[in-house]
């Protein structure tokens, strides 16, 4: 009987045959934690322990609330520079033109690799599945034992296996399939599953589009989220892999899964989650005419050149209707946006640019809404109170379906203007 | 017996021959408020008029926590929203592309104006004598007053006449000038004065340091600070000129000065503001070595595209030691910046650039600081607390010497960098 991903790949790493539902002790490879890494810092000196096992196994990125929008946030940031310090952990991100938000800079910096087990203090440390990683979000206590010890247990997940055909109609992209998908199987409809993307359809997708799937897969419950390490992937990391210790591996095509979907893109039209949940799933042709009050393109699932690329294809030489907020993923997305005359459309339109971080994502900073105003966002979470305003309201959308609305002031669908 | 600019600018606003001491009253050619015509809104409208005198008199820019930072601050730009729309103001620049600092906006957009009397809700609007405005701070009640009834009263302030003679030396500067000054006669060296620049030195200065000059006119207690309305002044308002209600006024040969101050600029050098007061001063060569945590190179008082270019003289090549947070004075000037390649050395260098905005310059957001953190900045004003911690320490500089402290990670004379 063949094996899922997540058994091949727990298998490897515990050292033995194992399948779904047994539980596996691991070494995970990258443990990737954002600012967050100041309260972990914290527990991990509880524990009694001078020394994290590996500090090349830790990798730190500051992203959350850079620059220190408070005296608090600029205090974690301090604290992690010393534990940084102390513990000689050589992969940190800091305030500088380096970083960018934390799952951009794994995957770009060559963290990600196929095959490897990752864990992240942050629920879409599942992007690394656009890379063919094993990777999922961990709480805090749990980062700080696995910074301590080294070690992981999982209980090797089912599987759900997602498969998809058919091309991206113009003005449907990534996030519209994922809208949908989450809007059909709900909040829960993927709970401590690795869900596996397969198809004629996920072969055509860019990296950046996969990371987009991969990202959101926690909003669906899954334990994590992956698409196979074909040749795009392996393009990709050839020359700055973090480390040799990767393989390609995948899913057996007798693999036995849990469930099993089919879309086709055919069929796919531009969506959006409504407020204020991620499975408040609707196709743009119903919220149509929606007023906004802020656009923003930005986040770790559509902040990357391709999304910046598709949201100017429709911004160019029109002008947004509403405050829009522009937030490449990376200060290398920044760079190449600025050389490829991006930033000059947005700017053109009306838009601001911030630096690169997560910005208001999860209401940290950077476009706090008011009470009673509506943002249209490329993120992917629209939670009461996620930007910061309990009064609110979030409706989750692609790149080009946050531009259209951002020039109509309503939400709009990006057919229309392309 | 001649006249002070301050008396005939005065006399010429209340239709009277005035002299220094007496009160009149006057209408205010432009208003500006920022972020704080959210609360001056409410004070206007317990005085029980519907409408602002005149709503093409007000001017209201966004920039003190852009975009917002928090609920409190949306909030307040809610309301700003609202009451620019109840009261029909066009000068009104919101969160996008056409804003930045308020008293950037107010030059570079043709409100600064020779001759006329200018208020604004911040102390420095002082700055915006660099174009032969009269222009003085005024407090919120004040400005709610004045919106209502159009009129504010001004004792006709004694004046001060600072002659500058000789040219910049290599690495110093207008800032270097005025902290200079500032060092020199206190924080209330000029209390209620009006203070003039004279002199071939100021004759030689791009407005740009002009601007510099007169925005930390406030930091000696000066009503107002104003240079000659010359040629360089006409030119630049030739064609953007809000009204042509404007008048080139300079003070009489034969003026009568409570006081008279001359400097060489051939005997200065580069200079710090310490901890924690404006008039703190010391030459760099005093306090070069001192460790920093946080370089910002930003505000009102040194963000213009002349800024910026210096900053990037000493950077260029070279990569920062410590976190320097760049803000151009607005949109303008990050543009132009980056079309002359400014933001790719700074980015090179290993600095993050911000939106256009007054970013950590009051401690709202963008790079506050942690306790026992020291930031050297091209802002006005080093106050405990100002950027946001109590703990913190505030050196201020030009944008050369910032610039090479960045790089050497400690206060460092630009002189050694260039």
């Amino acid at each position: 009987m063949g094996k899922t991903f997540a058994e091949k790949v727990l298998g490897k790493a515990a050292g033995q045959d194992v399948k779904a539902g047994q539980v596996v002790t691991v070494e995970p490879h990258f443990c990737m934690s954002h600012d967050n890494a100041a309260p972990i810092s914290k527990t991990f000196k509880k524990i009694g322990v001078d020394k994290v096992w590996n500090p090349d196994h830790l990798v730190i990125i500051l992203d959350h609330a850079v620059p220190a929008p408070t005296d608090k946030h600029a205090e974690n940031h301090k604290i992690i520079r010393e534990f940084v310090k102390e513990q000689g952990i050589k992969h940190f991100y800091d305030v500088n033109s380096k970083g960018g938000v934390c799952h951009q800079i794994m995957c770009q910096e060559g963290f990600a690799l196929p095959g490897l087990v990752m864990v992240g203090s942050d629920s879409h440390t599942c992007t690394y599945g656009a890379y063919g990683a094993f990777s999922t979000g961990i709480g805090r206590s749990e980062m700080a034992a696995t910074w301590a010890t080294g070690k992981i247990w999982f209980r090797v997940p089912e599987s759900m296996k997602i498969t998809v055909k058919g091309s991206f109609k113009k003005g449907v992209s990534a996030k519209d399939l994922i809208l949908k998908i989450i809007g059909d199987i709900k909040a829960d409809g993927a709970d401590y599953m690795s869900v596996e993307f397969h198809g004629p359809a996920i072969s055509q997708m860019s990296l950046a589009e996969r990371m987009t799937l991969c990202n959101m897969g926690i909003e669906m419950g899954a334990k994590n989220a992956v698409c196979p390490p074909d040749e795009k992937v392996l393009e990709a990391i050839k020359d700055n892999a973090k480390t040799d210790k990767w393989e390609a591996i995948w899913a057996d095509e007798d693999a036995v899964y849990a469930k099993e979907l089919e879309y086709d893109l055919q069929d796919l039209e531009p969506g959006v989650a409504k407020p204020h949940t991620v499975d408040n799933y609707a196709p743009v042709s119903e919220v149509a005419g929606t007023p906004i009050h802020q656009a923003f393109l930005g986040s770790c699932t559509n902040a990357r050149i391709e999304d910046l690329r598709e949201a100017a294809s429709i911004l160019k030489g029109k002008e947004v209707a509403v405050r829009t907020i522009v937030i490449p993923a990376s200060w290398k997305v920044y760079r190449q946006a600025m050389e490829e005359g991006l930033l000059d459309i947005f700017l053109d339109a009306g838009c601001i640019i911030n630096n690169p971080g997560c910005g208001p994502c999860m209401g940290n900073h950077e476009g706090i809404l008011a009470p009673g105003e509506v943002c249209i966002s490329t993120a992917n979470r629209n939670f009461k109170g996620r930007m910061g305003n309990k009064e609110s309201f979030i409706y989750l959308a692609s790149p080009m379906t946050v531009a259209a609305s951002a020039i109509k002031g309503a939400i709009a669908d990006p057919r229309e203007v392309l």
